[in-house]
């Protein structure tokens, strides 16, 4: 009945899922118009659902919320009419799995609430780590919450505060919330923005005209014709309105600890972040990788499209030629609605091809971001194999992914994790090819630009996906059971 | 009411549009199954409309036929099962513009015909050059047009046949027909390909378990699991069953013309052409670019995504590094469904990004597979200089397009082409940029395979839309007023 | 897929069913309007699909055509901008079990042919009683069905007469075809009506403005707020254009033989049929039932909706009151889509519900129109039982239905009528009922108005249904075994 | 997007209109199933949207809240598969003007709200006259409100209640409560109804098998084959389990005070109220009508459907024949879809037909509920006249309509109401008809069963719609500016 399935992400399934996307505008004609595009352009950080809100003096708040795809809902004219407004916000999400349809609705942010002063949405990107204990105490107190998501929490948070202004509300529920957050909030004529003290998750700040924008990535500035500002510092609030930006620092001061796999993975490649495209950071991955694990090869085959950076960049550092080994189908972008059993044991196929004339009798590297399950990777050694490949190399442009994160990724359970059991020599094994190497910690440090590498004592990001060291400790899960890693790991 | 509206060619709409594949398969349990598949390899032929026709002892012949993709319609366990069989073809189809909707399906192909021996089913790739004057004598004649397709010709010249056998009707049908074909086709148990005597379009059998395939690309092969066999011949006919294969040449005998654009732009990178993958062929054309059009520079991007292969080869050819300085919006696979103005107005910043911190004060070769209207070229050049390029140098890996194909390509009118009207130079001025230079026909051809360049007095390809030279007259066009080159352009 | 399921007739799966309605205009502005209207007005004698086709000048003959019903369909002024035009034509139907969804498709009219001279579309009310013949002698010649429909024999026959203008090739063809046809055509400019010889189908004229109207029946006509002329006469074929109406006839004449049954359930109440209303013959049907067939009780109720202008009719002349003792659910309209099992088990009861305080210890007389398969009667008869009637008395507003009709009515087969293998008082026994009792032949040939009753050397109206006479052979049915009435029965 | 427009009130848009009907069940296998019937049932009562909760020991609590008709969104497998369980709750709903879409799926009940000590959803009938100072009180107390309705402030005070048990914080958020309900609610074991201390809005008790259901009216308890055991009390709460019911009454004991409209026009015929069926009901009124209002004509006719009743009873006691007058359209059922301009000028002529034959030369008494904005009524009477009628007589069966309603109907402004700005002699001339009638107070009083008729000093009834007496003080209103009868009115 549903008219179209949660779209998976493109390609693979096996990978880590950034959760959230965030945008917002104030002080443009057809505020919703600029959140769409700049919602599409953030697509990859969330494709099952969205939703916009804006305000306009004569309809108050208007909202839409959806299953699906930006490009498929918020663009006919018929949606956008009942979104009016100069000031709007928006929100993609991905979701965990098992919520689906009507249920997984009631999901999707942003998520709204009437204050007696008036009202505002918010639209948030990370992890509540309290969240469940904010929620038990906040129910015995009355509140009826609307969804199963940790970021309603704040909501209700503001809803209890005395504070007189909205953004003074919104700073005293952030100070009682753990966890990551990087949030893009409105009421009726503000914008207001915010990272938590660590600045896990990214939040950049933009111009458009006389008006503002505020958006997860540089790249949907871009789509939307504004000028990239400068990024929102780690614990740091911004007003902005029609008459400029306002900034302060609600919170304790700490050491910014910025998520590092925003630039393996989450990033789109043409985003910028630390004043360098991600892409040229990923073309370093591949030459660090290079230089850590050099092999003699006929060529550098990127496993599409994650891996393509850091593959021209290994080519580039040790000559091996760089060719298209692998060829996605174009039209793969969604998977296939309720496909027969017949077809969807077809997997991989469906989505990518081997070029067998080319691959043939070569001895292949293969480049990926990372391996997650290694389900994925198994299929395309196999692809590679069958297609007479003389050796197959794997290059991975992360290190072994061992530790869950709990800040907005949605990660597999510990054990799911091939590298939480498994070495690296047991996991070359496992998949069946000629040699696997992944990148250093050291290395990946040195390839986002930290000359020295990895300051142990005081990291410059959160890697707590590879290094088991979490910044902010997860109470929830921890209650639930969790085990961080001792001292002895 | 439709709930989807027609998809455009993923990224750019100023290409030469392929109008179809085709697919079809004996021998396999649930064909259905595999025609769907097969013709989600080939959605990249055309994305407007698909149809499937099956038979089943039990239940006869059954079909479906709907606008959109393969994979939102032909992959439900509702549908399928609404196609048993062992046998059936299928057709994927871009249609030409001003037809939509109800209209349009009655043009979906493949065609049906009930005839006093049984039914059969035709699925064709290619153009007749002769259709208005043949449809013209049959509806004289009393025969009921259902489409506005050229195509349905064949049918109905088939209910007239005086033949025994269906192949033996078709056979009589195909030789009253001028243009290019690449026909598959199905009775109750024979699958049947043919292709006219100038092998125009592509064909190709391949084998699968105990029964047989016939696809326009090798691709669609892959994707099922099947070993591709070889390449159905020029004027060639063949009847697949349970039994085997039967080969016979129905047509005068003539060489070879294929067309030279399928290497260019149309097929798949990982399809095989002439025992070397299509990828190989453009990363040549790269490289003869490269030797033709050498010139000084920083950077070589493709034009995403077709001009990758051609952007490699130049890149290893010329010594200078491959990037990505132009990233598309994975999620652009589809256009926006009825987007509003302003949006509409975004134009190509909906699909595509600059790499701006890449860019900048570079010196960039953008490498595109060929120039139509220029139209998308001028708007990708303007981004790199937004961007704050240092100088664009555009490399071209075809010749000028200069002529209207009339074989199965769906081409602007002639004085929509840049190329018939605009010297290099002037197109040069034209698109703004430092320099532009084009492949020439004679290096296109050595790409190819052909050592000695193009055989003016018998080249071995279809060239008509670089060279004018048409290998069939066009007659149905010439009746119309349309002029073929003279001896003096 | 299919956004709505084929709507059933409400109420009751258990009556005899006109397959079609046609209704066409010509000389109005946006005579799509028209014709959906007049559609609308008709669809209870066809909901499961409707099509309409109009011409303009600029655009051509356009066409739509839907499942489902008329309000759900060709209302929208999306649809109604792709038909534009001043005259224009158009069908609903009722189609055969097993058919549905895309299949289904091909069968809805008004078929389209383009002839030497022009296009033209009919749409067809009634049975082609040697389509298959007609059938298998066309395609033996070449011509192409689309449809599993008896009515594209005429446009097959038109295509290959000789005749100079389509009115002429539409006689030529109707002379070839036996059975009971009432069509509504349409040319460029020519808006076309014709009924068979014996006239078994209705067909009116109707003026609106300087325009002309054709219709099943007059409600149709009301609905447009056309003015009704006349009836079209059994045999005559119109021609209407903006300059007035032409008429002949084209075929050897013979004594007019109406469709009792139009009178008894088929047509709406307020259609006009020889000059009365038709709710006024059913008020008739009531009290003839009364006098034949009195019985002492407390109230008359209808079965509704169709028994209730007989129940009327019953009450005045018995004076026993009229009481609705059955109330219909006013949703009901549609079946459920997809209802699950325990639902689908509830039955009679989602469309009806007794009216027990009502019905509790009385003696009721149910008047029904007819009696099919007799499953809905068993039904009623509990419900009113349960309900704590003290008698139960059905009174049929026709005789006992024995024989199937073969000239446009979906009938089932003979076996399952119960009227075929019981004799009334087996009937009263199989529906447990107090009393039974069907108006005699005679009776009905009185209430509409036949003083003398029927004449059985010559009867006035086609009764094959009661009677088993069949006024014109069926002759594909009796090739495929039917036996008519022998003399003996 | 949504596939369907909220159905209208079929046939007229000129009545008042219930807005809520509610049904539960306790103690049954697949009781969404039950609730999707018993909401079929109570379909008259709201149109626009509707919504099941049910609760299973495993899924925990499960909901569905759909746009449109139960018949086309809870029936099919998919949906009820959703909602297992053995308890549930459902509600449908006609909602006010102007919320539309997605904003007011929001305001579709049941409201669901998760307590410390479980979850609760709830149904609400009528309308809480407190409810803008209660939602003014409650934000600025920290509760967050997700819709619209009034009925939502019922979950918030029971959010804020210390009681230990559902129930006891129902009572004490009932208590806070002012105006008119009738409520179906649900925790994971027990099935609640409670109706307000005037029992304004019906609310009835059946047994199925162990179980237990409640409704808003009797017809809903048929069509699932419940057995009626007796209406729930002005004032009472009950509780249903497995185990049997209790019953309490929490509230100051008040005298009853029940709608005497829902005897008019609301309620269903079938169903029953006061031990007799509203069928009856309503014919006495017609019956009482004729007493008072006696004209001398030939036929009497009911407006359809909601007077037939009543034209029934008038034709008894005044002996002039009862006749169908005015047919309408069976497939009327919901309006059209997006009609264009030209189709929606066509209005009534949609939905009904005079029966011109019929009608034409007679004096005709039309038989209608009730007149609210009298639209409709002069267009029926131009119909009548059109057709020929010699006298059109309007016989109402309600009083005039003078007076808002506040307790759970949707009425327009006071200054729309015809009888509230003219005397019933200039409606007379307004309508422009021959006589004009309405039943007195007290005629209507007596034919629901008061033989005195009203009691003015302590009316059996809440007839404020017509008296302008108000048995509860709209306080929301009277703050807003409205001002109730005064003693000179």
């Amino acid at each position: 009945m549903s008219p179209q399935m949660p779209p998976a992400h493109p390609f693979d399934d096996d990978k880590l899922k950034e959760e959230c996307g965030v945008f917002g505008v104030v002080g443009v004609t057809d505020a919703a118009n600029f959140v769409a595009l700049g919602l599409h352009a953030l697509q990859h950080r969330g494709q099952e659902a969205g939703g916009i809100v804006t305000h306009d003096p004569k309809t108050g708040f208007n909202q839409a919320r959806r299953m699906g795809l930006v490009r498929d809902n918020f663009t006919s004219a018929d949606t956008m009419e009942e979104l009016p407004g100069s000031i709007g916000i928006g929100h993609v999400r991905y979701s965990t799995a098992g919520n689906k349809g009507q249920t997984a609705m009631r999901d999707v942010q942003p998520f709204f609430g009437e204050f007696s002063m008036g009202g505002a949405a918010i639209a948030h990107n990370g992890n509540i780590t309290n969240a469940v204990a904010l929620r038990r105490e906040l129910i015995e107190r009355g509140s009826i919450f609307q969804s199963s998501s940790d970021s309603e929490c704040i909501i209700h948070l503001m809803a209890r505060s005395m504070g007189r202004q909205i953004p003074d509300r919104m700073e005293e529920a952030l100070r009682k919330v753990e966890g990551a957050f990087s949030i893009v909030a409105m009421t009726r004529t503000k914008l207001i923005g915010c990272r938590d003290p660590l600045g896990v998750r990214p939040l950049v700040l933009g111009k458009i005209g006389d008006g503002w924008a505020l958006a997860s990535e540089t790249c949907a500035l871009d789509i939307i014709g504004a000028e990239f500002i400068r990024e929102i510092e780690a614990g740091e609030m911004v007003v902005a309105t029609d008459k400029g930006v306002e900034s302060h620092f609600p919170f304790r001061t700490k050491k910014s600890r910025f998520c590092i796999f925003e630039h393996v993975y989450f990033s789109r490649p043409d985003s910028i972040l630390g004043g360098r495209s991600v892409y040229e950071t990923r073309e370093n991955i591949g030459r660090e990788l290079a230089k850590e694990a050099a092999v003699d090869a006929d060529i550098v085959c990127p496993v599409p499209d994650s891996g393509t950076p850091a593959a021209i960049g290994y080519s580039l550092q040790s000559g091996i030629p760089y060719a298209m080994g692998i060829i996605r189908n174009n039209y793969m972008g969604r998977t296939f609605i309720e496909p027969t059993e017949q077809i969807r044991n077809m997997g991989v196929r469906l989505k990518l091809n081997v070029n067998r004339a080319l691959i043939k009798d070569k001895r292949v590297i293969l480049v990926d971001d990372s391996v997650v399950r290694g389900t994925t990777s198994r299929k395309i050694k196999e692809m590679i194999l069958d297609a007479g490949a003389a050796e197959v190399h794997f290059r991975i442009a992360s290190p072994p992914t061992a530790w869950p994160c709990f800040y907005g990724v949605d990660t597999p359970q510990r054990e799911k994790l091939l590298a939480a059991t498994m070495s690296e020599d047991e996991m070359r094994k496992h998949l069946g090819v000629d040699s696997l190497r992944f990148i250093s910690l050291n290395g990946l440090y040195r390839a986002v630009g930290e000359a020295e590498g990895r300051n142990n004592a005081s990291p410059a990001y959160c890697d707590a996906c590879f290094s088991g060291e979490y910044p902010v400790a997860p109470s929830d899960m921890i209650e639930q059971g969790f085990q961080p890693r001792t001292a002895a790991e």
